[in-house]
């Protein structure tokens, strides 16, 4: 690591997460990636005010007077594969959806299409502020996947879906043996996991109980083992769910899983809307980390999480968008004022107060990631990971009044200024800087009018 | 009228209401205020492809090429008076949301911080694209807020709050006799009724039951009907507030307000969470309209509106964002959102599909204003409110999917280009026209100092 910091956030209001939520003013210093100091304002070495050279290194100081400075926020349930689904699928219900969408668009997926699929969704992500997701791509193409989150410059941990068990309407293409589905995790993981200087991993990514055989989940927690990987699958999404893994496998979803080796600070599961209080307590002992989606949830029709009754019992929550084909944006602000609005009809206007929600979107989406140690907060020794709001619309007006309230329940993607991930500049000015989001717009349109032809959708 | 446009918008992508919503390539021409023609591309009178001058009139002709345009959208229930709030009362219970926060700071209300509280809601509600809000007032200082009004540009049916029957827990500063609230409301009527080109108009505005005394709710539906305006109130809103008026009244709420006179299409109810079948049928053969307020149901906790049952019945239904205080938004694109999300867990994915949404935010909206013949749909011989929508950014791509699903999905205010009001231009390019959005912010937050220090919130 250099002496020299890599950039400077300068004299913004920094969000600070010690107990609870606090700003102070000052100066954030990142040196290798990671957060160097975070002091007093003019403490700080401060190598000029502009960008600058130091030696063969490119020095960035940045002015964010008046700005507010956050971490960068995490989403633990994404699915980047179908962000060219956005607008293909809406008011349908889920058997619909799955069948006579989701499904064949899936299938119809090529390696060109699921590169810009990655790129449109991490693009969308990182200009509204998401430096970091749990990403569940489809059966095939995976790597063309990794090749564009590679470039984009997010931090992600990603898996190809596992699924080996022909679900009722899902076209051939999906289909996959055990055996070719774990081979090719395992190609993945060999090739990806810990690329970009770490800012890249894998994860074992089975799609859910109805889609897998008892032996690929439990290979593929034994891969997820070995590679020191987490396990990403989807769980209690709704009662048709609950209903069929309860007659398939003669268990409660939760406790199947656990069996099979999916339980556990390792595992991330998806959703988690029907689940009774026992395995609600399962969940909470084993520190298994619960997604949580709220659009997605609203939108099929799967119903409310308890969140609050999860996170009462010791669970590990994190927020998630889901995908574009079902939310149908990947917006961590929708999704964190979604989170803190639903449950108050049931609980209360006091239920999960936005301190809480932000917490959620931030230190439990690290958490499910396997990342507690490195990301979710501002403090030193951190990856930097650092998102700059400028909070100067009429919309976050008035200034004075509790920052944390304006981020859940007032702010927008569109006021997210600055991207860092591992002090690497994303986004600058509102622009992304990693690569040119017209492309992105024009080959994604390209791909996705492909996409509905190949599907026989257009 | 004049023979020359006043504006063209050239060659966007148009979006029109014929039973359903559909979308074509062409002009809209706006004279006098109104749409003029909504022609073929090309066929209309193009003075040229710049801004410019002929006779005495300035004729601008706007690039509209990639773009959407839009109506206008319309709320219909929003509390202009409280945008100062905005961020000062989060998750808290109605109860102490309004003896602790709401009621001291309306009470510490000047003349000088009404009018810059409606100036920053006016201003976040035109840059996200919402032409025309119906408007509930405090108690004092409401020809304050109608100045901003005229100055800023939206189109408005506000009225100061009416309240005699002294709620408890209110500051006395609240508290006004029938008389001197009557004399009050019928005097802004004779200002503001129709002016402004009839941009502006008076609304007769009860608080809710609980806060009136039946001469006073009997006598604002007599001024209505003089002044030929709009009742705006609060209604079944919470269990509470249907408990007290049955108690206080020994009526249902719906029955007792029509029984004073506020009922029928003159008449616009926000909330009405909770309302049983037959009070629904009531609504419907009244045809009275609801403002549903999704956002600010949740947020206070107070339910869900039965929307779906309430739009089979055959009820007029509108959407609005409610206060800053309780939402914290006034983003039509939110509420549009969430309106649809939130009654699928109840009803199944396929509720309240984003077309049915997008009426009640423009048709419904014009209905619940009075304003059913002159705005909510793009048509010639309508006002001509419109929005020029900039579709381009990654979170609305694909295009070529249903741009009602985008609108409703997937935007957001910052994708609001240009927005017209009776064809004048109020945002262009993202930016206020009609004042600098600077000054608001900096007087807003001046202003919210200001009240919260006479609040003792301080």
């Amino acid at each position: 690591m250099s002496a020299a910091p890599d950039l400077i956030l300068a004299g913004g209001d920094v969000l600070l997460h010690e107990g609870g939520w606090r700003v102070i003013r000052t100066d954030v210093t990142v040196k290798g990636g990671r957060v160097a100091a975070v002091g007093q304002p003019g403490t700080g070495e401060r190598p000029g005010t502009g960008d600058g050279e130091r030696g063969k290194r490119a020095i960035l100081v940045r002015d964010c007077g008046g700005c507010l400075i956050i971490p960068g926020l995490i989403q633990a349930h994404v699915h980047l594969c179908q962000t060219l689904f956005r607008g293909m699928a809406d008011d349908l219900r889920l058997e619909e959806w799955l069948a006579r969408r989701i499904w064949p668009l899936e299938a119809a997926h090529t390696e060109e299409t699921v590169y810009w699929s990655a790129m449109l969704g991490a693009a969308e992500l990182l200009l509204g502020g998401t430096t970091a997701v749990l990403d569940m791509e489809t059966v095939r193409h995976t790597p063309s996947a990794f090749k564009a989150l590679e470039r984009i410059g997010i931090r992600a941990v990603a898996g190809k879906c596992l699924m080996d068990a022909h679900p009722e309407g899902a076209p051939l293409e999906l289909a996959e043996s055990t055996d070719a589905a774990l081979a090719e995790a395992e190609s993945l993981a060999r090739r990806w996991h810990g690329a970009a200087g770490d800012r890249l991993r894998v994860c074992f990514a089975p799609r859910f109980v109805p889609s897998c055989s008892g032996p690929l989940l439990r290979a593929a927690s034994e891969l997820a083992n070995l590679f020191g990987a987490q396990l990403h699958t989807h769980a209690a999404e709704t009662i048709v769910e609950r209903e069929t893994v309860l007659r398939t496998t003669g268990m409660e979803e939760i406790a199947y899983l656990d069996s099979v080796g999916i339980s556990g600070k390792r595992a991330t599961l998806a959703h988690c809307v029907w689940v009774d209080p026992h395995e609600v307590a399962r969940l909470a002992r084993q520190g298994t980390n619960v997604a949580h989606c709220p659009s997605s949830n609203l939108k099929l029709g799967s119903g409310i999480a308890k969140v609050p009754e999860l996170l009462e019992a010791g669970c590990r929550v994190a927020l998630g968008a889901d995908g574009a084909a079902c939310n149908n944006r990947l917006d961590m602000f929708a999704e964190m004022r979604l989170a803190a609005l639903i449950q108050k009809p049931r609980l209360g206007a006091d239920a999960l107060p936005a301190g809480k929600v932000l917490e959620l979107a931030t230190l439990g989406g690290a958490r499910a990631l396997g990342l507690e140690d490195e990301i979710g907060t501002i403090a030193v020794g951190r990856r930097a990971d650092l998102v700059v709001m400028d909070l100067h619309g009429p919309h976050v007006t008035p200034d004075g009044a509790d920052p944390v309230s304006h981020l859940v329940y007032a702010a927008c993607s569109s006021d997210v200024r600055d991207v860092f991930v591992d002090g690497r500049p994303v986004v600058l000015g509102h622009e992304l800087v990693t690569a040119p989001a017209e492309e992105i717009v024009r080959e994604a349109g390209r791909s996705a009018r492909e996409l509905r032809r190949l599907a026989r959708l257009a």
